[in-house]
């Protein structure tokens, strides 16, 4: 970039003030034109607004973390419910955290300093830990219930057919992601799915059952295909992060709104941490694309994100 | 702690829905009870509205890193206004940064690619680079005029009384952390004062200007001895963290709040990431305090907490 | 713990001293009784030897992030080659690798400056990146020619059966990770296979190829059920670091030998980062098992490993 | 860059083997091709090895982080011993950890679990906690009693001249670095002396103790004016990283060999952090240098690269 035009992009750092109201949607605006994270969040809050105001673009989205048992299950559930999110790729724990809390049983969490959460104190307590949150080994029991009643309705269907089934078979919930995804046809995708509670429990009670993941993984290459325009979210990076990611690289355009809300790095070279700009080498983001990585835990970047959009966005 | 002490302090955590309006504080009240960073925000945002409500709390805020340049000066000062802050610990580059600002010069900002900044094409043209943000070597010509007209009152004075010696020498602004700092009677304090651009033009221009760091340290000593309450706030930890740290441990009852946000990670074993926990270790932090470390940049981070104090204040 | 029994374990921290050879099983030895990182590499390191030695016990080696791109293909092959892994986890990103590099394709590097890296460019002239590493399209056709050609044995075999007929039908190659594991029957588990692309040109050139991910999964929970002492070494984590411990749930004993390697931070709540005291919460660690979790660039701590594995490993 | 000139650069990926001796210098040779944080740790072997060479070049050394605590003190010792450094910029708690080990104190410890780490328990026990060492409270009042007992040759002097004296009046020690830095009239600088244990016991004993901080600071700039060649060594950031890259600006060719050690990220905008890329653009590292980032706990890379300088080390 010559010179000139490098000064000529060049703008004042804003120095803002928090004066007016409690305004998350203004904060957002003045932070744009800040620096490091603060800019980059407002950047993601900026381009997810284009994406969701593009009628063309295909929105994928890619969640890979404990985010359900953190609390994030009914703003990702409002993320589907309006529309933000039209293809899910997701891990086989988030979907079976997101069984738990449907079936009515719930992750715990307290007030505790370090040296309480004596693990092995918890073993035998039969309370599993994420990090500052709890999971009672009776939730996997309810889980069971739900699975060995399961109707299977047939053998080798992709993974995401058999999760449309699941969901439907799931009880009324304001919450459930499977539940509304069944119901608004989106699909989900979880290509590591036996890498999970949820399909131990199906592989123990369904001895004959197997899934036709190829399929899905076709089925995901036509549907980056048939998008006019790709955008995508991908939350904590993973598995979710590579099969969107793969699946872009047959997109016509790939993808033209790119956003990442990740804590990991990319010096170790590992997917989750790698900048978008390098999924540009890899045609799997457009090189005119608008992109922002976010370094920040999703749990807070995502509902800030939400409430953004849903507050700037146009009524209907 | 005993099994049933433990459980009896689990509580569900809460599956939230962002559906009532863009209001910020609601949204913090429902993260209190989540987890993860999410949870740690809330508390923080807790911790500091009762550090500011209880009256005979002496509040220390501990300010490393480039928060000026990624236009947080405002937020800061709205810290100092709204009397949020009582003892501001910070480092040479932060003050630079605010005079800079303070006179009149900007830092810039642009939308760039990574391989558009070009360090090389940037130094040639006189920019320098922090991350995302860029400081142009006239800034620097413009602080040296302001430095070298400065008025110093007397040798051999601690740092902090200079430093309130030069605020009052700064024009009228509207961001100012040193203007403000002077007229509120805020100590400033600055323990690596001559690391710092500042510094470095201080004693090309007043070649016989030395200033008694001693005294500040044990002024700041006095300050911990004397608080009836200590609570902190530490933003990115470096040296402003360990000055206040090692201050409380002569204060009587340790800081019994104490809030921290920070990227660093504790396993390498320096300071900045250090946990608030292990502070208790050394009497610095009260076995009973209530405490919070956000793993967040403080760009968002810190105007969430600013914006969460000046809504959920008691109006006096 | 009873502060009596604290204070006996506690010991002066090795000052050491490199004054003897150009010996890294020595500095090994030394840094055991050192601090931070160090003296948990030298744990790490120290744990294998013992997992090694035991004869009773299964050890399980889950391998995430793109290592082979990174110049490990090697090291991996040895830990295989030398008896240190029993049972290996890995993604597909890894096997595609290790085809590339077996059929006598390269990954690429050299010397930039972080400007040069215009993925632009290097997506026009055909260089995937994967972060300092660069990868030509014509890898891919070369990997396409040789899966088109593929003799697929039976539909709905385990992946861990198809992986063993890929390894068998690869070339001789001293470095070749799925050739040695073919030939030693060293099992390979890929639960998310087809987030790969050697799993995309699978689906392209063999249209109805299904494998069975469930009976991998069920094996894999044998194989931990079978393990009268069961050791793990984690690198990265991901998906091989949850599949190999939802499988040790099964197990008698849980780990009793677990290591794990990874850059990523506990505070994030994401299974990567998650500490190995958090496993023992679930069962799938051992309370009583020695573990070490090194925070580093597993580039640099896994030959470290295995050069201190190979020289101080017993003659047989 | 043309592209022609990128793809000349190329070369393969090293797939090496380690299967020679135990012999890290030829390990750290093999890193160089490959990539990732290995390829950078063998960048900064090499590029210490010519800063080591090179009779013209002037070694800063920044060190900050509890490295003594972590049984480094005999590692920086020997980097000072054999004239691998030439100006230290340190922390005051490394010089208070470093006279607690010279008067004969340790710090201690041990194997714990993460919940047997009560910070509480500690505090009542007079155990401070740095991460996983502990520093009981009675190496402080060893320190006190030397520190009571010091000569002060005269006030006013820079901290650098008082810390010749203070290692003067240390007992022989083969592993003190205010010791052998005396001996050797290596000058130590510590721009946040007062940041620190140390100083607050100067303090208390000798109340009118002044010391004179900005001829420090300019005499490190003419260090920098004066240094034909200039190359550093930054061991975890913070003050002594900024210290020294301030005073490079006045060095007539930056610096042309730059190393760096870290945990700390570029995304937060902090010094630490920062890329040595970014120091270019300030005039701090020459554009043409050498240099080399290695993300790694600084007690696995600064053991390494000490074994690799005096086993490559031509004999004199």
């Amino acid at each position: 970039m010559p010179v000139e035009d490098f000064k000529e992009k060049l703008k004042k750092v804003n120095q803002f003030k928090i004066d007016k109201s409690d305004n998350l949607v203004e904060l957002i605006k003045e932070l744009a034109d800040t620096g490091f994270n603060a800019k980059r969040l407002a950047k993601a809050c900026e381009i997810y607004k284009e994406m969701v105001e593009d009628k063309d673009c295909t929105k994928f989205f890619g969640l890979a973390g404990a985010l359900i048992p953190a609390g994030m299950q009914g703003v990702i559930y409002d993320f589907i419910k309006h529309d933000f999110i039209d293809i899910l790729v997701t891990t086989g724990a988030s979907l079976t955290h997101d069984i738990a809390e449907t079936l009515g049983f719930h992750h715990l969490q307290g007030e505790f300093k370090i040296h309480e959460l004596n693990d092995t104190n918890l073993h035998e307590n039969q309370l599993n830990r994420i990090y500052d949150v709890f999971l009672p080994n009776e939730v996997y029991e309810g889980i069971e219930d739900f699975v060995s009643d399961l109707v299977i309705p047939d053998n080798n269907i992709p993974v995401s057919s058999f999760l449309k089934t699941l969901g439907e078979q799931l009880p009324d919930n304001k919450n459930s992601i499977l539940k509304i995804c069944a119901e608004k046809e989106i699909p989900i995708f979880c290509p590591a799915f036996t890498d999970s509670g949820l399909a131990l429990q199906l592989g123990f009670h369904h001895r004959d059952l197997n899934l036709n993941h190829f399929k899905d993984m076709l089925k995901m290459v036509d549907l980056a295909w048939d998008a006019k325009h790709a955008g995508v979210c991908i939350v904590g990076g993973g598995v979710p992060k590579n099969f969107i990611f793969q699946s872009l690289q047959f997109c016509p355009t790939s993808a033209i709104y790119a956003i990442q809300i990740t804590m990991d790095r990319p010096e170790p070279g590992g997917l989750s941490g790698a900048t978008l700009e390098e999924a540009i080498s890899w045609g799997k983001v457009n090189e005119k694309a608008k992109y922002s990585t976010v370094i920040s835990d999703a749990t807070i970047a995502l509902p800030i994100i939400l409430l953004y959009l849903k507050k700037s966005r146009k009524p209907k």
